[in-house]
């Protein structure tokens, strides 16, 4: 493994939480835990200040701390990414720097949700790439759900031709099979370059179907990131119903994980059972889980590890 | 069975497709056919002419043509409520009235899509209950993903609080689960009438969840309603275990009929393949299946039938 | 004047309301004098149905009622437009060959709100086109404001160069300005054919700045019509500062008229105290004046009249 | 004047932009020069880091030294209010703790984005509240537009029900002068008390009918404050038909100034030319002016310069 972002990057990159301990404070012993706990698993890189981690709810200082943390800890064993999202250039550029300085692998960029036209969305990444300079290298982000924008495969095609260091797109749109289908056709009749796609689609809820139309691995945050490492280890090996397997045993608990709102809450409740991290507090403003969640949960859990016996 | 819809209405009401020849026309015979299957599969109940009945692409004619040949195939076995959302009360009493004279046994209404604040949702469900008059029996439908419109679960009470008419919840918010229990919460202290309470949450893909937070059973599409049947049965037997059994075994392909945009697309093509319908056809506009689309699909149905076979 | 609908149309095609008695019924008394007011005006065509027509509270028999009636009353003498925006293309043929056969002019389709990337953008209304027919002159309504959808410039030249049946463009984008500039400037220099353009922007608030950048008139629905018409006059004689006086002396009343949501009603207030409609009813579901809103009218009313003594 | 900011707030409180220069970087020299501008003009407060004030441009280092430079040249003359809305209630915490140790005299906070019911909006106030602590008074800003999130009459109330210190309603919806009347109505009837209310409805469109429904003044950002402080005074005097004269002339322009994406623009291209401001560059994303709308603006200025003279 190296610490290099370019656009032959494959596997998993899960999406980190950030750990706060119950009264809300930065958790950095569990942030250690939870780096040594994807490299346990298999992870391949690291995604940092997601919005599923949380970033915008932590102040300008916290955020470096974290990241230098994240970093140490990782110490060159995988490339490690940051979600470098912003209403403005100049914060934007600020926190990229700022990163790379500190050892990054690359940004993850999303666009303006003000965005609508084919034209203003490949002028906005023309900007980015103008923003992040030349030794930055960063992730297209297609996350319509959050967004509210929606990228056209001849919008992505066209940004990728524009940014030479642009090295990878997060494919997250629903549906976005075809999407998918259509940018590596395009790759593949040399129509422009090629670049490495992750997916996150739904929490990663498409990704065996997603790994036949030619995706290189996932970037999504389930509790379980060693299902994502075996479907596309199967995968690679050729052995596409073993993925499917793996992934159909997963499947019940990472639905529930995806729920829109309280989907964090249940992911940090996960991580914190498994021992990865010390609390699952989330930061306000926040979705809490019930006792009727946690039970169904733990229903799920149950019913999960006696589908995983089976399948060894 | 009978015709009746009130309260007390429980189990499945599949959403029903609106069948087309390939060039375009209402198929009449499939809609028999397509009847006949529901009731085969141990529907308790029908819906007709909602968003993924294609509805909006129907003459008003045709809407006519359709509910008048869906309800004489059913003949009174099992109520039929048609969907009557529009965006001014006239065409809604016209088409409620309509339908009510020819037959069905209620009709269902979502919040339009421009209301916000807690007091124009209830102000419009008032209009609404003073619009389809006494005789009229209905279901309000909770669906913020296609409306827009979130309904604070006190909203949803006092809504049922000002309209005896109202006999049934169809549930389709996301995340649902903490309402659902808050609303049965309150018909259990004395709060609120028990209403009937059927759930379409993301297609179905929390039923035995749902089932357990008090749910009555299902009203949404997926291409095999044996499934939510099922599903229905071993919860109402206490068989909780074996509901998520079930569910399970079909829920990888439930999910790929659930993606937006492409969802009704591949529940067409699920049903003509199952011989309900003639063709798989929708009505422009419309989302059309690849040949990629339709090898995950059949993989799916593969899988699902290994799976099915392991349940016996 | 004539009631052909071709690219050379220019000038004021007021927005019609559809009058309602008090109790609600469909006034004809009043649509007959309605369309006489508008002639009187000097009105160069109307467009009836529209969004501020309440176009979706009428009965599908209402609407064909109404249709005819206003056609009946204008006798050729102008041209009509009829809105045809429906969310599927069975019911926008329906009513488009309706009311084509009964001798509307042409009809307008606005683009789906659904609709997001410009490829999307562009198929839809090829659709529009082949579901229209070659006889039938339409009007491309841009209207972001109520459907959310943006359409780049260069997507409207793409729609115009596909649909040669597409006659005219409905400018209601804001900022808009340099929309209209562009589109101008594409047809100055032969990269497509020019159609007309009438603009709407914020109900007509900018209307001698889009005269300034190419627009051929108004297609807007402020209670006086005779603004536009003077206006549009002044500009067409060259006389640039006189539009510009004639439409400040209205503009603090048309602003208010704009308000979003109570607009309609304000219109109808209005032209109901100018005994153009028997009563300022709307059909429910709608907006209500307040005492303190009458009473903000009756001030600008007063106003306006002494500056357009002023003016005289 | 003093810098306390308490229920008794009235006048004009501009919203300020943030000056940079050509090539980007903040101009301080500019910003002494606009604080002047303010307090001649006649300003009783000044409000800033608003979204049209770049604030999200702005890096948290050019934010801080913003904000000092504003308050030292302000030096206590007058109350400056500061945007504080945060995705995060850390970051909220963070800025307003820093600038009220500045100097400011509090804070400004919209709903976030994704609120929807009653519930939620109230709830989120209630840790606004709590996360800003007692010595921090703050002004709830009322702005859908912007935030997509309707706050209905009955949620404010509760809202300053529940938090005693916030003084302070910034009522921008549209359609909005029903509500300012709904929430004087309570104060007058003791349902709650009474605060502040300072307008920006369409920036200002609308300040007239505003005062006259029991607003105490504008907080908007307009080139022309002088027009506001005016108005403001002619109201206050009696002399409502005199306030609608002074606006009715500044009318023009002000329309023009509120086109969404172009109107910041448009205003800091006016304080250029009006000497407050070295350059009239926006950091990027931004709208830019094209030479036919500087035009357009060259022209109302003139028509506005004869306007005023004819006032005197």
């Amino acid at each position: 493994m190296s610490n290099v972002l370019d656009v032959s990057a494959k596997g998993v990159f899960p999406i980190a939480v950030t750990p706060f301990t119950e009264d809300g404070q930065l958790d950095l012993a569990s942030t250690d835990r939870m780096v040594d706990f994807y490299l346990e698993c298999g992870a391949n890189g690291l995604t940092i200040l997601g919005i599923l981690g949380e970033a915008t709810k932590l102040t300008a200082d916290e955020s470096r701390t974290f990241v230098a943390r994240v970093l140490a800890r990782v110490a060159g064993r995988m490339p490690v990414v940051v979600g470098a999202s912003a209403p403005g250039f100049a914060p934007m550029r600020e926190l990229a720097t700022s990163v790379m300085d500190m050892g990054a692998s690359g940004v993850m960029v999303a666009p303006a949700p003000t965005l609508r036209t084919d034209e203003q969305i490949v002028a906005y990444f023309d900007m980015v790439a103008a923003t992040l300079r030349e030794r930055c290298p960063w992730v297209l982000q297609d996350h319509p759900v959050s967004t509210g924008v929606q990228m056209a495969p001849s919008v992505i095609l066209r940004i990728l031709g524009n940014a030479p260091t642009c090295v990878m797109l997060k494919h997250e749109d629903i549906p976005g099979l075809s999407k998918l289908s259509a940018i590596r056709a395009a790759s593949e009749q040399g129509t422009v370059r090629r670049v490495s796609i992750l997916t996150g689609n739904g929490g990663g809820l498409f990704l065996p179907e997603e790994l036949t139309r030619g995706a290189d691995g996932a970037m999504t945050g389930f509790a379980y990131p060693e299902m994502m490492v075996e479907v596309c280890k199967a995968h690679a090996a050729g052995n596409v119903e073993r993925a499917h397997d793996v992934f159909d045993a997963y499947l019940p608990l990472a639905r529930y994980e995806q729920q829109p709102n309280i989907g964090l809450a249940v992911r940090k409740y996960l991580m914190a059972k498994r021992g990865v991290i010390a609390s699952a507090a989330l930061r306000k403003p926040r979705a809490q889980l019930t006792a009727a969640d946690v039970a169904d949960i733990e229903r799920l859990v149950k019913r999960q590890a006696t589908r995983l016996e089976a399948l060894k």
